[in-house]
């Protein structure tokens, strides 16, 4: 066992950082400013992808990338602290064009896209010319059981057609947007497989029939990119615009997922770090009856336990990251569940102490805590609510438990009466 | 010891219900359309306002009304049910003149007006014809210490100068708001003690050198009433202007608050019903892995602990305003810190869990809830941070162990060695 | 709603408390030297019991006692202040013939008892001449669900005749015990209505084949008492000694439980208080690195929700014991099984914080938190686990959302699109 | 980053393994009738410890042992996980000469004993003829500040004489139990530096003057090697007893710490272990309301935390053992100090779930998790409370935080006003 970081490792940290340090945080304000006057989408994300596009900084997720596809092929492991870093501003993701979901649709795509639809939509995607979308959740679906879904992508010729609603389709407000994913149904025979009746289609976001509805806010927060609610009405895409094969939609929703939570964790964890970083300078500066909040030893514990809370999640996820890494993405399932639980609940802990020593400002846009905390409470939905992931890891250890039955044997200390 | 309503208390809330049901939920879909599209002040408060007054529903909140005053002089036992039941609709309390900081500003006025202020300012809040505010928070002193505010209220001749910065000034964004009764510093003298240095005047909000600068958001939700950070630049308001005493803003703003934290209290308990009721429908109506979420131990755990969270937090509530009724505000204290902490965790608990249950709908505008949880996160701000308010009961408690001394001798066991 | 006591109540508090100031406290040492010693049964008990006799303090517990029996006629609102003020003291409750089983025994008797049984076992026990003891709970069988039972009590002409195993038989080991009420299935047909397949049944402790074969430690602590594990094979009683009637047990399991989980609640409150006060004194003795742990932040916190929790489980306890005593037993089934959970939680909660302020001295003999602690978590299933009072609560929550179903259609906003 | 155990580790794990399946966990019975029955010290003991010694499983924790001395010569990385796998039986560790105190004391004498010293004291213990104590805990100074201490060790001539009373002397109940290291103050001048005025001295259990008063039980446990508490009346040895220089105790006891730590709360995580899969197998087997306890969502939820929490609390101790291994134990301190915290809230949560799912079986002896949870509970104090290894680590934030002081400038977004 070896915690250390190795030196191509550290170099690449180091690179991102002082990238992170001269160019996306000096952007930050800018950013806000123009996003709340609307001018989207924005010149100065442009200005900074074009840079780090420059120096290499770029499609730093995908492991397996060939070699006429631009981007640093890093493992898991050493793409994960990296997340963590860009992580720290919620919207520098892009700037190095790893951002959900296109991420996402970029593994999806390396592993099964046709060479049409390779040069049609996965190389501007990895040129970062485009974004793109992926169309699961449904409003009357839990999602954390995808058999519910009721979207239905059904052959007509050489072509399919698609009817159903889907809401919280990440992106599809960007301007940029070019195409979503869409799972649905595509064998609708009551007696077909649970887990074999759905497929993923490609559908062009200007295709008729699609409709973005409206953008959700998420706990009051607009999103320049949207959470959109998109319907599809009699949508038609032609038949080569399948992913993989024919009712294999599960199998590839779940290889799209691994990867993208442990971004979405390392993400959480820069977040995390920010937001305890606040609550200490906070505590430093602010001052009731005569004494720094930093003095006290309520708000000491809690800068003790998110500390202690973050480093914790930060090991658990890079352990995720090096199964996959050294396993596969399978083998990983539980450790990915479990990733998904810890980091989203670390994000609202960890912010909530925050705000709460930051008194009502915490809750003002003055600081990021206000979104950072909504975001990380939307968190416990995004990819699965916790409960499905609980579950998961839940019937793992009673599998164990069933096969070896020997615990209570061992350990039991009958009376002797 | 009765935890039975008297038949009076009953009648009023099945007035009072009936009205709601009758009027005010029917409304409640307009409501969020009209403020949506920025129709403010809406035509349908006032509607509803003049039919809640003819039926009597009106001023229900202060226990101490004149007879020439309208209203219906309860106990605040007798009125806390009805803020539960008005709370349900967040928006409603207005409806029966008896929102915030209204009703703070009315007590306070009733109490200490001078005749003239009586008639200029407190009747027409009695009678419903405007609304007003009240500034005390401040950007840059932790309000958990209130010794600590900046804003100053000098007098000069005839006048008071008023020159500082506040915020989360509820209300300053309606059309119909006044005025605002700011708290600020009128003793500067270093030696002057602290707890007697402050004084509150009335600004009319047209005064020359108040500027209401922006109306902040709470957790990104944005208040058509506005919680406002307002700027007072040689803000001149004359003498009789004074509420109560010079230097007595301290005792102004304790005798202002116990009453609207039952208030607060309350309304919250009927939000919280409120979530835990579409907790339960939800539950019914969702499936997941062929079973609806009712069904789950997990879920049914939720529902329960919310059930008697609420059951407590109401029982400790109604107490503190018996307090208030048999042994007055002052007697109470911390009773009513204790439900201020209690509620405002609540809220966001029960709401949690709700969330929770709705799935990624929750986090949506289409359900009360993420207006709730969020607001709920701010209640641990309104009025003072939990922190505060554990402080005061700790204190008491240690003091009476001080004082006692006896629990030791009493119980300790000494060994035999 | 009136939370005041009335002044039969608070007469009766002092009068009370004046006893276990004078006589039982003052004996608490002497009690632990002659357990250790194990000189039981106790003289001290014997003696302190004839004096509570004398001054009328003597089945407080028992509403509707008749005009020949001796006691006081309380309702369970009166009572239970008392059953808080002698819980301090966990031994004190026999002092005054209020103590578990007992309390239960007498009051199912009371209820049910034929006329020979009110002579032979109720009177003695009202005297406090002789204990008792109550067996239901079952190594084998969760007692969450009591259907779940398997001892037999099998009608053999004018006989039962017992075979099963029974645990936790509290009180077996007390050498005043005379008799167990044992319940069982006594229907064994496999189509019988799980509900009325059991009875109770008297049965004295020496009758032959009944064994007491070992008195089980709880989390390590030896009752002197005992809460035992017996044994019963082929013990015949007459049938004159069935409670009730056959197939009854579970209606009449249900009317033992009510008050008794009451009692049990208002000692555990009793004993937080204590808990609380011990806390607080040893915050003010004990000091590190310069200060006192009373002007930690984080130490009133924990004494501030101890308070904060406390004042909420006394309030929801007497609002049962309220509801017992106004629309009766059943009608409180709910808020019993609230209290249930509330009380055996706090008791773990408080002591652990208590145990934490006193250093490693919370863990020895020489404070009573190591047994409140270890008893506390015990509560958890006295009478039931928390899980079963939940699911009770939540059906009911869901139950009524079934037949509400209106706050949905209510409150949603569904998006304008 | 390596998550992967090396070969070597992968062995010597599976050879602690069989060892422990073979001999250790088949004489679990025999062990607890044996203690039972008062036949201390156990012949089993000293059977199994011959074999393992035979079998070269013998002081596996000393990283640096010498070539004349007996052991593997292991890092802390590589004796971790067989600290894991001892600790599943609470009384194993001794049988390969791993158990506290006797390791912190092999560790501080292998560092700081004089040649005399090793031969007399350090050499017996590595061969595991005898056990040691270490006495600093003290009833009237809180150990969260050691230098509260107050027993004395005062230069007489050739002799340093001891005063004072110390308690929580673990193991000194033993029979082979010969030595106690003892820290007192050897400084009294009040202008002495108070981290420069303790020593540390070695004094053989029969020393004239040394009483052992009596065995304290811990949360009502009676450990049969004693946490002891132990006078001092003018207790006289000799100067040459001296545990490295004068004044320098508290250095040696922080030297002492470190590892020790790592041992605890790896043994706490492979307890853990063992709850967990009782919990599983047990909900396997317990049926209430028609269904096992393994298919109620809120059982599996207890499951998957618990699984989630022990990794992340292991992942975190090989952590701070690798730190220690590559960066000094100095280094890791903060490492340490919250794996401290988190084990010990570990032990008590899990075994409380665990204890919930067996029912009331879980407060008896007959399964581990009685004695498992209430040390649990104890090993919040071991080694320091909990709260003072969160000062220690916040106090590390804060000073980052005042050093640092740039998040603020960086992430604040400033209003447009």
């Amino acid at each position: 066992m070896d915690f250390a970081h190795t030196p191509k490792m550290l170099e690449l940290q180091s690179h991102l950082q002082v990238f992170m340090d001269r160019y996306v945080i000096p952007a930050n304000v800018e950013w806000h400013r123009e996003v709340e006057a609307g001018r989207y989408p924005l010149a100065l994300i442009d200005r900074l992808k074009e840079r780090a596009k420059a120096e290499g900084l770029w499609n730093l997720f995908l492991p397996g990338l060939r070699e006429d596809e631009p981007g640093k092929r890093l493992s898991n492991v050493e793409y994960a602290p990296l997340a963590e870093i860009m992580g720290r501003v919620p919207w520098a993701s892009e700037v190095f064009n790893c951002s959900a979901p296109d991420t996402g649709n970029m593994e999806l795509l390396h592993l099964f896209a046709s060479p049409e639809q390779r040069e049609r939509w996965l190389m501007p995607l990895l040129e970062g010319d485009i974004r793109s979308c992926i169309g699961i959740t449904e409003p009357d679906a839990a999602s954390s059981d995808p058999t519910n879904l009721q979207t239905t992508i059904k052959r007509e010729g050489d072509h399919y057609v698609i009817n159903g609603r889907k809401w919280f389709t990440s992106g599809a407000a960007h301007p940029n947007a070019r195409f979503v994913i869409v799972m649905g149904l595509s064998d609708t025979r009551p007696e077909a497989e649970p887990h074999a009746r759905h497929s993923m289609v490609i559908v062009p976001l200007d295709t008729p029939g699609l409709r973005v509805v409206r953008n959700v806010p998420i706990l009051n927060h607009h999103s320049p990119e949207g959470h959109c609610e998109v319907t599809y009405k009699n949508v038609r895409v032609p038949v080569k615009n399948l992913v993989g094969e024919e009712g294999r939609g599960f199998a590839l929703a779940q290889a799209r997922l691994g990867p993208g939570r442990v971004h979405h964790c390392m993400r959480t964890i820069g977040q995390c770090e920010v937001a305890l970083e606040l609550m200490c300078e906070r505590a430093l500066e602010r001052k009731t009856f005569g004494r720094h909040l930093a003095d006290y030893a309520n708000i000491q514990d809690w800068i003790a336990q998110s500390r202690i809370e973050i480093e914790q999640a930060r090991l658990l996820t890079m352990r995720a990251a090096w199964m996959m890494d050294t396993a596969g993405n399978k083998a990983a399932r539980n450790e990915i569940a479990a990733i998904k639980v810890v980091a989203a609940r670390l994000q609202t802990t960890v912010c909530d102490r925050a705000i709460q020593v930051f008194g009502a400002m915490g809750l003002t846009p003055d600081t990021p805590l206000a979104f950072l905390y909504t975001w990380g409470r939307a968190l416990r939905f995004v990819d699965g609510p916790d409960e499905v992931h609980l579950r998961t890891i839940a019937r793992q250890e009673i599998k164990k438990a069933k096969e070896n039955r020997r615990t209570m044997a061992d350990f039991m200390v009958p009376p002797l009466i």
